[in-house]
């Protein structure tokens, strides 16, 4: 028989699915271009250059066997060792090839990450707003999901609140920065006081807290800043990472789990990774995506839009009277509904052809989300729209 | 803390593992081109041309969004129109789009499809010899891997002893044809008869037992022989594809479920499929990957191969006195041990330079598996270690 879990689920509506139909519907009806949708994170430049070389040069000039065989359960050694060499000169680490874990992009890296170092029952910690498919990554494992409430003033971290939650139970601790959705990142501060909370917390309840750290918008930071990379602040730190959105490949699934090498079992962790691979036939990420990504390691796709984009928005939505934090980096922005029901705020928005995602999935009702990984010239042509959506709707 | 079950996991011995590093390490001393390695099924003829001139064509053409952005959650739906039609014209099957899930992988495909139709506790029954990963891809679903002991005579089903085993808690039987170990095709009459002791057993305790069929090896079958299709015989079937070894890509991971449109919940079962990704993080294969497998769907490496070697081998272990089924396809030869331990036996082999792997993990105590994925020319010159081995071993 079908196992009823997963039917149950079937039934969950999906708020940014029925958005993103609205705006295929209405796309048909008056042109996909004169839809002003900000709701889908696919990142809009195109994937890097080099990238393209490099897999049609491995194509025409590497061996079949080389390119498509089997690789090892733990990922390509020299794969590994050029994202370790990476990692450990852009942040001083001192990763070496046996601490990196190639996976199916930042969600198979998360979802490997929770089931690696929970056990059913135990809770997993994160902070909204948060990506609503963190949900399934933890729940499945049979570990639970809590959610610190937000702070809403500049969406760092609500301490006082995390410390109430913070008991026994809780095994790891799930971030995302810079942030889906409200594009803030973690400061250096904010690591600082987030490990000796939980260096504390493992003191007291005489076992590790694992951190997860989930990184796929590290490389889209804003206003010149430096990101602030978690596993410097604490040990126990895994980094879960993908090149979907620095590279433009979301397609592609491929990404990877780096492990602090000061974390407790350090040594053991990447194959703990390969024996879960096993259990869900998941196995390795695509062989050639492994070797192309491993061959531009240090390059991105032209990432320069979002921040042009970005500051467009931010001066909008400002002069429109909009609450609105200042996105430190990613492509999303995350400003206050102009009335508390953010889904009806959002709906009234298709009316303007605007394609707005209400954030109570993302624990932070009354806000919302916009995708702005879109050209900066319907960016630009979106701006009457929203003018006369909030004219209209709210007298501003 | 670590999860102590997969932890646990790490200390169990791999003895395929241990043979190819025995192969590795003595390929260093004497080159491994005189070690004669038949522990590993990594395909050997290299990925058909037209794959690799169908990507290359993609990346010098398609738009970066349309090759690489997020690919639906279901799959990409021409890729999937192209695959039920080749089925369908292959197979005289009625798939339509809505009844193919692209997985990465068999494996991927396996893991999805036991999740999908079991509930933990539940028991899958498969039939040795086996696939010894079968073992964590249903384990670690919750449900539990029963095996039917083998028939040797033919290696079709031991039909006895299965339904002696099937009891209400059979939620799903697995089943793989051609077969890794023993290169046995499971005949039209195994496939009817087991379709009838299926039916009669849903009949019995009132709810459906599903056919997960493991098909990766069905391009591979000799003597002219057709392929016989278990969908065709029983309705609940799940078919569970992989272009790994057709394309010879295994490293891509890309395969296919194909629901039987006549299966109970053929309407909803991929959707569970696409619910049972998220949880797991996997999401979908490679957004590329399923676009040039589509593209080349009715395509194949040049397998012939695979039938010389068979032939070679074949006649020669009937000639030094082995007890043999002769393979209806594959890239395995499954032999009986010359002495009743066949652990003793393969290590005695590896004094000729001769991997070979016994069948103890299979399931199937006293034979051996060669996998005959390699050169020819390698095989013809294995076969004076062979003799040699089997006379100063066992005087034969």
């Amino acid at each position: 028989m079908i196992n009823q879990k997963y039917k149950e689920r079937l039934n969950n509506k999906n708020v940014i699915r029925n958005l993103a139909e609205f705006a295929q519907k209405r796309g048909k009806e008056i042109g996909y271009e004169n839809v002003f949708d900000y709701s889908l994170g696919n990142p809009s430049v195109p994937v890097a250059d080099d990238f393209t070389k490099t897999v049609i040069n491995m194509y025409e000039t590497k061996d079949s066997a080389y390119l498509h065989g089997y690789s090892p359960i733990l990922g390509i050694t020299d794969v590994r060792e050029k994202i370790a060499a990476s990692l450990n000169k852009r942040f001083g680490m001192e990763y070496s090839f046996t601490h990196i874990f190639p996976t199916t992009g930042a969600a198979g890296a998360i979802a490997h990450a929770v089931r690696a170092v929970t056990t059913p029952g135990d809770t997993v910690i994160t902070f909204a707003p948060y990506f609503p498919e963190y949900n399934p990554y933890v729940e499945d494992t049979g570990a639970h999901l809590k959610v610190v409430p937000p702070e809403t003033k500049d969406f760092q971290i609500n301490f006082e609140k995390f410390e109430e939650m913070l008991d026994e139970t809780v095994a790891a601790v799930l971030v995302n920065t810079p942030n889906n959705p409200s594009g803030a990142m973690y400061s250096e501060e904010t690591l600082k006081t987030l490990a000796d909370i939980l260096l504390a917390a493992e003191k007291k309840y005489a076992h590790e807290i694992f951190l997860i750290s989930d990184e796929p918008y590290r490389e889209i930071v804003f206003d010149g800043k430096a990101f602030a990379y978690p596993a410097k602040y604490y040990d126990n730190t895994l980094t879960c990472y993908s090149f979907s959105k620095s590279l433009s490949l979301p397609g592609e699934r491929i990404g990877y789990i780096a492990v602090n090498p000061r974390a407790k079992d350090a040594d053991i962790l990447t194959a703990i990774f390969g024996q879960i691979s096993r259990g869900i036939g998941h196995n390795c990420p695509s062989s050639t995506m492994q070797r192309a990504v491993a061959e531009v390691i240090d390059e991105t796709s032209d990432l320069s839009v979002y921040e042009k984009n970005m500051n467009i928005l931010y001066d909008e939505l400002v002069k429109l009277g909009f609450t609105v934090v200042r996105p430190d980096g990613t492509f999303y922005i995350f400003p206050k509904a102009l009335e508390d029901d953010s889904v009806a705020f959002c709906k009234k928005a298709t009316n303007y052809d605007l394609v707005l995602v209400p954030a109570d999935n993302f624990g932070c009702p009354g806000y919302f989300r916009m995708a702005y990984c879109i050209d900066t010239e319907k960016v630009e042509r979106s701006l009457p729209a929203l003018e006369e959506f909030v004219k209209n709707e709210y007298g501003a």
